[in-house]
């Protein structure tokens, strides 16, 4: 139960506050928590059982990054039609066939995103348009070898080895 | 490369900023980024192959998570040793066997967060003592009904899908 709330940031996607809380067991603990909208993501696979993946310039993690087409969902959006938006402009592609991978959450201690997760097939050319900011490469990687860097620790971004995994192992794919 | 960076928030944990980057393309863009201290998050596997998993209560996410043992890095403690001192404190184990499941980085674009994955056999009795404002169970899980979890969807939080997925296809696990 939250008892009082005090927003110290306010940044262009997260909010920062310092929020007091009731426990279910009685204790009171105060909290930084990071509001973020929460975001999707869409392992979207081509009919040569290839992933997309995205090489990203990622500063916060000072570097180069391995992450699925993915990005935060605006206000009031479904996180379907995220999705859908995303692998238009990240990948470059456009899918008929969608299903849930169900959610991860990135940091439960602090941070409120979660990232719903997508399996996208029947894949038709669309046309790439990233936003300013973004720097990528696409490229399309067999499934089983994006999931063994997955399992290696070569691909380290949390939302992607969860979802190339549940990917993986649903039956037919 | 970093041009400016201005502190909106300092709290507990977590430290946002508002930074001025220029992107190795030339381009300069103005990012929220969260500083995090990074973490550590153990699969404590026992001889009968069950591992421990915590049902802990988590107000950011607003509900009850199903997490590894993990905490946060102390100023210059070795990832190694916040996730010894974690089992010991949330699992009421020790182990003598320690291997690393490479890490996962939270949420790359916004939050610098890394953990770092290990895991540990080996296990010995100790003494659970979690700290004020900490609220969790401890349960042993089946290390491939966990899996099953994991891929199902059941379990969410993405370091503890990924870890538990790792140390299941390590040979001999």
């Amino acid at each position: 139960m939250l008892i009082s709330s005090e927003t110290k940031f306010r940044g262009r996607i997260v909010t920062g506050n310092v929020e007091v809380v009731e426990l279910p067991d009685g204790q009171r603990v105060t909290l930084d928590i990071i509001h973020h909208p929460g975001g999707a993501a869409v392992v979207a696979v081509d009919t040569s059982r290839r992933v997309c993946l995205l090489r990203q310039y990622r500063h916060a993690v000072g570097g180069w990054v391995w992450e699925l087409p993915a990005g935060k969902l605006e206000p009031g959006e479904p996180p379907l039609s995220t999705a859908q938006r995303e692998i238009v402009e990240e990948a470059g592609v456009s899918a008929t066939h969608w299903e849930s991978l169900g959610s991860v959450i990135s940091s439960p201690g602090v941070f409120t995103e979660t990232v719903h997760l997508f399996l996208a097939t029947g894949l038709e050319p669309g046309t790439q348009q990233t936003e300013a900011g973004e720097l990528l490469e696409v490229h399309w990687v067999a499934l089983d070898e994006a999931c063994r860097r997955a399992l290696a620790g070569e691909i380290s971004d949390g939302k992607t080895c969860v979802a190339l995994l549940r990917a993986a192992s649903r039956p037919g794919m």
